[in-house]
């Protein structure tokens, strides 16, 4: 390979806060894929990037290199528009599984390729794995085959997506250099990009349980991942969503399957309902199946309601193997061998349940990976009997947590018990969804207004 | 070994500019010298302090831990102080060679440790090396007894001798992390205080041929220097010194030798002069043999005048296997096949000598390494005929080229013929010394008031 560009001097510009060209980006991803370049030269590249930023040009390069680093998938013989949703992580978070099949359900094709668990968020291919017989790692054709079958397919990434963005996220991993706005987007958008869809819902979360904190690391986010959606030809509309507190009430890899089937059959927690609804609406509307997000949430409510959602969901289980008596009959699913409560301390108003803490206590009690080697346990997690903003007495049960290891009873209740804070008066109601970022900028969101009641 | 801190923690730290203890950052040196730590952490480090600084205590930590990475070389039973000099590095810069004669001559030990040519920079060991059969290369016990028999020792950095600086230094040079102050700093440092030193005279350079461009950089970096050395007790006075053209007439490695030979027989230009008893005066000062650095630059001139400096340049040339008639007879040294001239093309005056476009021709030319593993050619440099200041007429030589490799000519010519200026008028003379640098702080350094003439 001709060296056209020298990698010292590419990190010495991003050193020296000087934009580098598309060719210089192009050639330090190729090159890296190719294993010419050794990772101590990119892990110092990835931190000046970190601290002195990556412009809109440069930042859809990267995301342009690692989309080509690995195959495309053209699913162009696929009639209609292809549309998916990517959620930057939540505690609680399981809208995938309940939207996917609500706007499948209305004639809009759906390629989902999802994650695992990272941290103290979840992952939809660990909750999917949860259910007897899912299989999330496909190949190619069988990837397409479900598609065209069900208009809907559930998977893993494969080894032939984006291979440079794994092995930099593999890097930034170990070199401090993961919570960068413009390497956070170019790594999510290159793997969405390379599904093969046409459009994208983004759902940028903020708050103690997301990897943004405040809402305005998220709207910069969202900004960017829209930014580059708009730079390649797809459309794409992120929502700002809270995270202080989880969504729903159940967190853990069945627990959370449970809570979908419940919110598909329409009898879902109302957070739970509205953010489907408003995400499923997006995604149908981007399907051209709606002409307005609005209608595209009617279209949603009514696929709940006639049954249609929930009949793709028993569909799409069958068709990854996965066991459809076992989610036909949720409760029968054996429960985890400890359980304990977390109880109200004194009367009052629950002001605060910090996702974060309750997302790491449901890690410590086997719902998620301390290390990659780790084995989930399906039936580990956390139950919420309360919500910010309910009263409750002393001694009452704010939430209730199942493990099958008891060592962790007493560190995952300390976790629990600091996550809960109690307060005179009944606090005021957060927002859900606070903005919206599409092609016409960052606005407010006003749930009201699109009648999503 | 116990981990009881997290890489990944430290480099977050720095990134996010906060201050890392100092066991800390022994940890990250100690972790990397037992190959603990990979270098692709190690390089997100670096930038991240590049970018982020390191603070007066961080930087002593780190030279701390680099200098304790080796043997520190115990000279205590030598008697007397010793006292060594460290260059940043110029074009030209011949001067180690003739102050360390100087200064061992009048009574102070020398344990002189030098490097390699570096870029554009001549290196001190490479200029030894002309001289046939001199050995620059020795272990410790070998080191001790030169410098107990001579006063005086001219060698290269051991094995053992801070490796983690070498380590360090070979990763920053791929990783664009070289001109990071309290990094160049720690290096300098802690190969200096390994050497076994009471005290250090520092040659701080600015301006083209220099790593410091300007003087305000070269500041700071003699106050990092002077700042450690006082943290490890060693008396260290740093001089600020203009580097804009080439020190002396001659650049290349025998041709350098050659200059020293006549400076130490007191017919040196007068640059390479003055600046030689400068900084042989600060050190015999240093080394307990003069009460003022005015008394130290007087006995210096005198063991030049009364012929004892350049005996003991003679002394230990024979001492380290080098060929004493090569410097006795300095003009039967044999020359470079080919040789080429620089004529002016206007009349006027010389106003400008780039020295790092004259550095970058005597490497081309051959004086200098373009990879770690070329050759050096002892013949290959330039002579300078005339310097900034002089008057000059139309087709006078300004300078003439030295090389056995023919095919170097047209881009050697090219940048010595870029290298100079013709102005009309006599520009006004710089300061060859500007500033001088100790535990009492930085502040103008006047020539004249220390009677150097």
């Amino acid at each position: 390979m001709e060296r056209k560009y020298n990698i010292v001097s590419i990190i010495r510009k991003k050193r020296e806060s000087q934009s580098l060209s598309k060719e210089e980006i192009r050639f330090l991803i190729d090159s890296y894929t190719a294993d010419e370049i050794p990772d101590y030269q990119i892990s110092s590249f990835l931190m000046a990037a970190f601290l002195n930023g990556l412009n809109d040009e440069e930042s859809a390069a990267l995301t342009e290199s690692m989309l080509h680093s690995g195959i495309i998938v053209d699913l162009s013989h696929i009639p209609g528009k292809k549309v998916d949703k990517h959620s930057t992580g939540g505690v609680g978070d399981k809208l995938s599984l309940i939207l996917a099949p609500i706007v499948a359900s209305a004639g809009v094709s759906v390629p989902m390729i999802s994650g695992r668990g990272l941290g103290h968020t979840g992952g939809t291919l660990d909750k999917l794995e949860s259910i007897p017989g899912f299989i999330v790692d496909v190949n190619l054709d069988r990837y397409k085959e479900i598609l065209e079958r069900q208009n809907l397919v559930l998977v893993g990434q494969t080894e032939e997506i984006a291979p440079a963005d794994k092995r930099l996220y593999a890097l930034r991993d170990v070199t401090a250099t993961v919570e960068s706005i413009p390497l956070i987007a170019g790594s999510i958008m290159s793997k969405k990009l390379a599904e093969g869809i046409d459009a994208l819902v983004l759902d940028v979360k903020y708050g103690s349980g997301a990897f943004m904190k405040t809402p305005d690391e998220a709207q910069k986010l969202a900004e960017a991942l829209v930014g580059i959606g708009e730079q390649f030809g797809k459309e794409t509309i992120a929502f700002l969503t809270n995270m202080q507190q989880p969504l729903g009430y159940k967190i853990g890899n069945w627990l959370e399957v449970h809570e979908c089937i419940d919110a598909l059959k329409g009898d879902g927690p109302e957070d739970i309902m509205e953010l489907s609804h408003l995400l499923s609406g997006a995604m149908i509307y981007l399907g051209g199946k709606a002409i307005t997000i609005e209608e595209g949430i009617k279209i949603s409510r009514q696929q709940v309601a006639n049954g249609q959602a929930y009949q793709k969901w028993v569909d799409i289980v069958k068709e990854q193997g996965g066991d459809t008596n076992t989610i036909e009959n949720p409760n029968k699913y054996p429960k985890a061998a400890y359980e304990f409560e977390i109880k109200a301390p004194a009367d009052g108003y629950i002001s605060k349940l910090d996702a974060f803490e309750i997302g790491m206590a449901s890690v410590e009690l086997g719902a998620g990976r301390k290390t990659k080697e780790e084995a989930i346990d399906p039936q580990a997690g956390i139950v919420l009997r309360k919500k910010v903003g309910d009263k409750i007495s002393k001694g009452e049960t704010i939430l209730t947590a199942y493990t099958n290891k008891p060592t962790t009873i007493e560190s995952a209740s300390e976790l629990l018990f600091g996550s809960v804070t109690i307060s005179d008066h009944k606090p005021e109601k957060e927002k859900l969804v606070t903005h919206i970022v599409d092609s016409k900028g960052t606005r407010f969101f006003e749930l009201n207004a699109v009648e999503l009641r």
